[in-house]
């Protein structure tokens, strides 16, 4: 069992597995940048050790420093949070060679899940779809053989360049031949090589992934999806479980697969497997995080599961044999960051001069401001992460409305509550009507303009 | 439906209502006095109308200034809380008088459970235990046998008189009669009449109770019970749901009493039956509150249900068919008051400087207050309900334990934050080895002391 733990974070997710330390018994370090002196963390931390100046590479990045102050402080393991040092298996490595424990999986399971063509080829082997694609060819004949097996619409590209020179839409088979051979012919001309590749085009996919939790024993026990299909340039900006879209039969799949690939890497602690699930509902295998996420509480509150004491469990060496636990209710997270959507989403940090935070049933808010804190420029602008929990995803948007409309920000900065205040609002998000691209291509336009 | 409800009330529980409000799209209306014109209820509110200053009997009482509101404002129903008016049957005859509809039990239900002579006696009649208790008798042969018919030990007491004269403990047949005999006597040596009546003696009870919804077609549901033993002057100061003392049989049978009682008065809306449980198991009907009550959100954490929106819909006339829902893990409330614990309670009103509210995983805070508040003193001294759920009650304890440690008030004032964080440690409430009486026989000595 573990004594004290050291947290090489900050902001939010330091104080969510502060109070979970605290629930388990255990001491706690927070280490901070001389930005963050005033932070929760620092606060509620049973100690605190500053690692270095402001910029993370001086801090939050600074491997020596952290071990040093784990070193000092008698701290028997580290937990990474997320971002930072947490998918650094170098990291990983020294701290345990340093005597002190990874909250996380072994670093050569962290570098094969963080190589994507690694990862992806594990997921193939394991028998987990992946998107599919050939490899390069020069025989049209072969390409729309190729075609035909994986099934329209494809996406043909040339092999020796990009740019989008030689790439063309393969909807339906109809003139496909006649598509490929222009798609070749254009490469020639443009990379001396007519070479193509045919990949599998997912159109309109949503984002799902699955949390998972892996004991040292190969007990793998799933918490149920994730539906993250709302995303702007790649980040997520509001988390939901379930997925409105995912049926009994997809959920057993996706828990099949993902079970699948963290016993085929002898996977251990907390980890989500990502997919892209097409409108016919075939999904398809993309990433492996191999750490706790962001969005983790939309599956606690669903699962009732404390899914950070269970991670550390994990680390500790538990045997954490249980049943996938059922998922109950509906549970959305909103992440509210100090950033003015009207402008690009472009960071807005300053001072909270008056906070009200939402309360009530169904309500849990995750945050580290507080009344009168300066919200440090050098790191990201999440300042709290809103989650609501309700019978069903009707009711769960209703109480998020009303958490949103009573949360009160004031000072000189902007957040995104204006933003998900408009998002509730919008008709393809109330219907689940989601894909990653919906909300670029359709709904901020309409945000961003009334 | 209720498109605007005016709130009769203040503090946390107006802040309860308007919240389920907003989810359920009605408008609402806070009235305020003079001292609460900078509370939260005021500013969450649609609209909000001074009513009277300070005193209560000028504002929250004054039914005048209410009414008057309730026209100027355009509801069309009043919510009148717990406290204050909310058991007033002349209240909710004038309200329903004057066209506004008052969100409880008809009057002349409010009025026969208001008496509790009365409300003993419907109770008995429907077949509910009360207290066992006799006529006025004076022939000892007699007074025993009752004594004997219900079981030792037993309350012998003057009928004529109080004080404690005539008054005896019976604690087994062995002497009884003699006993008997100098009850008697003393009663008429005090009061010139040796008349006395018999009483069960329930040793060390607890107080459990049993919330329902009753609709206006006959529908009860029950809400799982509600352990609230510990009491000090009568006043509870934490509750739990489900009880550690009470198994699927008692359950069974308070539900079945609860019910029975809701259905013999035609019972409409949100009301409380309460019990008192001796060692044995065996349960009295004490009490009928016609009301929501301070301690309702440990069941919404365990039932997942508004209680507050039920019982808005049941004044609606909505037809509330469903299956008493299940009790899923354990929650706990911890009434913060502004008091001095180590001075007798006594209160202690201010301003607050600071204020961090818990938060996480299985936290809920229900308040009115915020930084920079002042704490009128003319009210109760409840602050706010930090209530904690949890998949067991050890976890739930340990979960209070944490999200208490990291409430941080500070101003001139104090609060019993402190009071709660040694109750959770005291041996007798982490086994659950609770009654009426332990709080102040036992408990609170060693949490003054230490």
């Amino acid at each position: 069992m573990f004594k004290k733990i050291l947290i090489a974070n900050r902001g939010e997710i330091a104080v969510r597995i502060i109070r979970t330390c605290k629930e388990l018994g255990i001491k706690t370090v927070a280490v901070y940048s001389t930005a963050d002196k005033d932070s929760l963390p620092v606060f509620l931390a049973d100690e605190a050790i500053c690692i270095g100046s402001e910029r993370p590479a001086a801090s939050y990045l600074n491997i020596p420093a952290i071990i040093s102050a784990a070193e000092v402080s008698g701290a028997d393991a580290i937990h990474p949070g997320y971002g930072f040092l947490s998918e650094n298996p170098g990291f990983a490595e020294v701290c345990r060679a340093c005597g002190v424990e990874f909250i996380g999986p072994s670093s050569e399971t962290m570098v094969a899940m963080g190589d994507k063509a690694q990862a992806r080829a594990i997921a193939q082997k394991a028998g987990i779809p992946v998107v599919p694609g050939s490899e390069a060819m020069k025989d049209p004949a072969k390409v729309l053989e190729f075609a035909r097996k994986i099934g329209f619409p494809v996406l043909v590209k040339a092999a020796h360049g990009g740019g989008g020179r030689g790439m063309r839409v393969v909807e339906t088979e109809e003139g496909a031949e006649e598509t490929i051979r222009t798609a070749m012919t254009e490469a020639e001309a443009a990379f001396g090589n007519g070479e193509v590749y045919v990949e599998k085009l997912i159109l309109n996919p949503r984002h799902i992934e699955i949390q998972l939790i892996a004991d040292k024993y190969g007990n793998v026990t799933i918490f149920g999806e994730r539906e993250c299909s709302l995303q702007r340039r790649h980040q997520k900006v509001l988390e939901e479980s379930p997925s409105p879209f995912v049926d009994e039969t997809l959920r057993e799949k996706l828990y099949e697969a993902a079970r699948k690939l963290a016993l085929a890497i002898k996977y251990e602690g907390a980890g989500t497997v990502e997919f892209l699930v097409d409108k016919d509902k075939n999904f398809y295998f993309i990433e492996m995080n191999t750490r706790i996420q962001v969005e983790h509480p939309v599956s606690e509150m669903v699962t009732g599961k404390d899914l950070i004491a269970l991670q550390i469990k994990a680390a500790e060496g538990e045997k954490l044999e249980m049943a996938d636990p059922k998922l109950n209710g509906h549970a959305i997270e909103f992440r509210i960051n100090a950033e003015d959507y009207k402008r690009n989403f472009r960071p807005s940090p300053g001072k909270i001069e008056k906070l009200l935070l939402p309360g009530g049933f169904g309500v849990r808010i995750d945050t580290h401001v507080y009344e009168g804190y300066s919200i440090p420029p050098y790191y990201d602008s999440l300042i709290a992460k809103l989650i609501v929990h309700g019978e069903t995803r009707e009711e769960t948007i209703i109480r998020g409305k009303r958490a949103l409309s009573e949360f009160f920000i004031e000072g000189n900065l902007k957040t995104t509550i204006p933003f998900h205040l408009k998002l509730v609002e919008d008709e393809d998000f109330v219907k689940g009507n989601l894909d990653t691209k919906i909300l670029e291509d359709k709904i901020l336009d309409k945000i961003v303009s009334n």
